[in-house]
């Protein structure tokens, strides 16, 4: 990250921001809290939310004490689909599930959800509480759509998108818009930044899953091939697919249905082969292309440097 | 319940305006949703919003519009609880979590309680949303010192009541002050409508755990002593301990820890025995006075008269 040097001031602040709102009546509410937002991550929606401000004029202090709003909302959701997942690690550590069981994340993390929801009333910009609860019930929907879409093969690129429109970009395209309408920017700039950050976090999202495919469990925390273990479908999958013989889907079909770990190797073989993972890392490049593109109405900018890096970034990066 | 010909109208056009805000992009969602919201329940939450803004004089249609946030948040607490609590049954229909298994209930929640947000930003009064958002930490935070608390036999009365605080007062005093924040009322009308919902709830939730040990399944949907079994201590039973001798508490904490069937007929009998119901009613009865009194600043009013009716209920009521 050739822009860390510059952002890390910013992150440190926010940082020190996030967490100065868990203080609970119940310490375990705080504690399941701290746990997960201490689980590392690289609070990638505050960032977005703070360069964002910046760049629509606003840096008077407010952008960074509103900034964990999108942490609290992106952790809550974590906290709920790790319970769903019935996952035991997440970047390496024990989930809460995993610590707690299963009851005491789905709380925590409607409390979270909660604070979320408190900090940005007290903005007093109804319109963020607005948009904020719109991306909660999408972020839910996404989710949904996910689960009942969950050992389907046959899943359509349509599909897909409406999946990782719901899990991913509309919380990431959230952050980046709210940074305008804190700043009171105009609605081309809030379209600019919404678009700029919905199609980053579509990209984001394709690099996650082809990352699926590649990455190691040391890097990344899963092992390869963790989403067709899960019977998740997803983009670099149905390129493959696409290239197949009717024969050869047949066989994919077979070994998809048993998802033993020689039939999950040999998915992951047939996606290299059939290019999957070039053509799905292609789309996010297309995807970050565009959201480059978004932020041309705004003038030279520090913060839009940043912005344009971490565009870049999303499709360099390896975990 | 002599009100319920007055309130029958009101009622009505709740029912008729619940369900107008759950089109989702994933049907399953919107299936959840209803289901829940269908499971009959008395809609005392968006009742006694819409009575409390009639009595601070607005009844311009917009506490109509609005009173569905209650029942959406309430019901999204249920769909959680009944997760945690591996319920089966409620109100003797199948829980959604028998009917879809735990995953998509946690998230339907999610999705109700996000659209719970949206209709209050609606209103344009931050006011709302900051207060509906504190709730809903509140209601958290009571929900997981319960699960903490479980099990535990030596719970005391001020824990008792920190639990039912969160998990049933505070959104009940949320639904009727609410209705005079909606209604531009003057800080005293607030504060009474809070004080009233309070007490209301706290009695509510007494006598919900009174009827515990003496409503039959049909009329109740729960067996006796369900609570018991669940680990659950409640106020009759703190009451009775109070009164036992060492020896007999020695002989309920072991028949609470083995929890058989003829386990928890003994301890119904004692706390029936050493008057625990008795006393935890009286208690219910000392909050409704206190919540009627609360009304006092309030001239007469027809909303005013169906609100201490319904404070009165409370207590009499056998489901």
């Amino acid at each position: 990250m050739t822009f860390y040097k510059q952002v890390r001031p910013i992150l440190m602040a926010i940082e020190k921001e996030i967490g100065s709102h868990l203080e609970a009546r119940t310490p375990l509410a705080e504690e399941v809290s701290r746990y997960i937002l201490k689980s590392g991550g690289k609070k990638l929606r505050p960032l977005l939310f703070v360069l964002s401000s910046h760049l629509c004029g606003c840096e008077n202090g407010e952008e960074i004490r509103l900034a964990p709003i999108f942490e609290y909302l992106h952790v809550a959701t974590l906290l709920h689909d790790d319970v769903i997942d019935e996952a035991h690690l997440r970047r390496g550590k024990p989930t809460a599930n995993n610590v707690w069981g299963n009851t005491i994340p789905i709380l925590a993390g409607d409390f979270l959800l909660a604070r979320a929801l408190e900090l940005a009333a007290s903005s007093g910009l109804l319109k963020m509480v607005q948009l904020l609860a719109q991306t909660t019930s999408w972020l839910a929907q996404g989710e949904i759509l996910e689960i009942v879409k969950t050992d389907a093969l046959d899943l359509s690129e349509k599909e897909y998108f409406e999946i990782i429109n719901g899990k991913t970009a509309v919380l990431i395209a959230a952050s980046s818009r709210l940074g305008a309408v804190l700043a009171g920017a105009e609605e081309d700039k809030e379209n600019a930044l919404q678009k700029y950050g919905h199609r980053l976090g579509l990209a984001f999202q394709i690099i996650d899953d082809v990352l699926d495919y590649i990455g190691s469990e040391k890097e990344f925390g899963k092992p390869v091939g963790h989403d067709i273990k899960e019977g998740k479908v997803t983009l670099p999958l149905i390129y493959a697919l696409k290239a197949c013989t009717l024969e050869e889907k047949k066989q994919v079909k077979k070994q998809f249905e048993r998802r033993k770990e020689e039939d999950i190797a040999a998915i992951v073989t047939l996606v290299k082969a059939k290019k999957g993972l070039e053509l799905a890392t292609n789309k996010a490049i297309e995807f970050v292309k565009e959201a480059k593109e978004a932020l041309s109405i705004f003038p030279p900018h520090p913060a839009k440097e940043i912005l344009l890096q971490i565009a870049d970034f999303v499709i360099k990066r390896r975990y």
